[in-house]
């Protein structure tokens, strides 16, 4: 792999940065059904990289914006990305045992539980974004742009759309366009609004705007290539998943169509152009979004 | 029932200009698998009476504001209702085969799609909720007011939590403040957030607001206790379901701990106790919310 030498820290900084503002996310003084709430966190501190966080504040930094007032969007992202894994575990879905090597929601919480901490979730999001309103005075106009965003980008044209359009397709996924729907509305569309959110926070022109699109539909795209390739030659450890579990369930993955080795050259191509988008858009500090658009394509679990 | 002569026209009215909103607001551009789109409308066009975007309407009448720019979050309180039925209906939660009627959604759909048209509609509440701000220009502000309230009200220490303090407490109630726990969250809530955000739409006082919130939980636990009555002694045909289907799965209810007659005492002193709410709060028109008050607690069915 190669990462830029000093990400690695940067990535560990930035997520117990945004660990920490999960553990408080949900105001202790509620008055929650304990069961419901330990189900919700056991989900949401359940590790994973906190990629799509990160995307959020590498953004802001990328425009000299504040970080701090981010945050609450940040954790709204991994809100969203951890309702749509609870949900995506049940037997009706994928019925997953494990995820990241421990027990699923489902298999220890039971199935009503879980569907109720995703529901949770889902709609906590929301409310974690109106706290970069009220904590951080972050304009109204900004946080309804941002919640725009997310309610589309995550909702039935967006991320629950490819879900659907995904387990549709397990029924036979008749070419590639198919395939690019389904990975740009399944995974980019929760990258895209990360770095979109990052941009209207810190005030991203509309050229800005743009360009964050573009990388983030690109790179996400590269980053779902990627896993299809991983998932047939990766090792099993390092994924913390069964090797070929998709090939098990006979889906249809990216190098089912072109084979590994173009594959690959399209995530190299897929990041390329991502990261062409941003160059030219006039960020100030456009370094790490370059950085971890490589990190993102060229990782190995 | 003593509903006032006048109003089963004024429902109707409000359900139609409910219904052509809630028909044209999942847009017909975005590129959604079709299946997905149709299990979200099957539900969302299911019938039921509409009651809680009716509230958002007769509120914000109440208060002499605009009927038009408040329908996006009518709309929205439907979906959110919408959304907690078709998922309190799967396999895993209450197993039913049957609403209003009809076939529920994972009967017609499937399990994995019914999760998910679930999570599009949620999520599109959101979306429709910032409508009133693009088409009729309500201030961001208020938008971000009534986003808070609905992500509460209907999240965790909301809807969600009364949810699962519900499924939780099908293994034994203990008694009377646990049902109203569930009671005042699983129902009074959403009735809550319709009224305030018709509020917030109209420009209520805090002193109003307030009244708008008592209103609510009265009204809401009033409403939920008249359906454990109808549910033990009602007529079948006119609930659409089998009576006693509470009885028959051992749910302990409002009558099991003090007896049909003081539960309907119970109904009555809290719909006086709401109304007076609103009597002394200083409303330009509450007559309408005073009357839906009475026709939420005395129906029949």
């Amino acid at each position: 792999m190669s990462v830029a030498s000093n990400l690695k820290p940067y990535l560990e900084q930035k997520a117990a940065l945004i660990e920490a503002e999960l553990l408080e996310s949900l105001p202790g003084i509620w008055n929650i059904p304990d069961e419901l709430r330990e189900s919700m966190m056991y989900s949401l501190m359940a590790g994973g990289k906190r990629l799509r966080p990160i995307l959020v504040l590498a953004t802001v930094e990328a425009l000299k914006g504040s970080t701090e007032s981010a945050l609450p969007v940040a954790c709204a992202v991994e809100m969203i990305h951890t309702y749509s894994l609870i949900h995506d575990d049940l037997p009706a879905m994928d019925n997953d045992d494990y995820r990241r090597g421990k027990l699923t929601n489902h298999k220890v919480y039971g199935e009503a539980m879980a569907i109720l901490a995703g529901d949770a979730l889902l709609t906590h999001a929301f409310y974690s974004i109106v706290q970069s309103y009220r904590a951080y005075d972050v304009p109204a106009e900004q946080i309804v742009e941002i919640i725009e965003d997310l309610s589309k980008l995550s909702g039935a044209p967006g991320m629950v759309g490819g879900q659907a359009a995904d387990m549709l397709g397990e029924q036979g996924i008749t070419g590639l366009e198919q395939l690019e729907y389904i990975h740009l509305h399944k995974t980019s569309d929760l990258i895209v609004f990360s770095l979109k959110a990052g941009g209207h926070l810190a005030g991203a022109t509309p050229k800005q705007l743009q360009a964050l699109e573009k990388f983030g539909q690109h790179i996400g795209l590269a980053f779902q290539i990627q896993d299809d390739i991983l998932d047939l030659v990766g090792d099993e450890q390092k994924l913390g998943k069964p090797v070929k579990s998709d090939e098990k369930q006979q889906k249809v993955t990216y190098p089912y169509f072109v084979g590994i080795e173009a594959s690959q050259e399209k995530v190299a191509e897929l990041t390329e152009q991502g990261k062409q988008a941003i160059m030219n858009a006039g960020f100030p500090y456009p370094d790490r979004l370059l950085e971890l658009a490589d990190y993102l394509t060229q990782r190995d679990h």
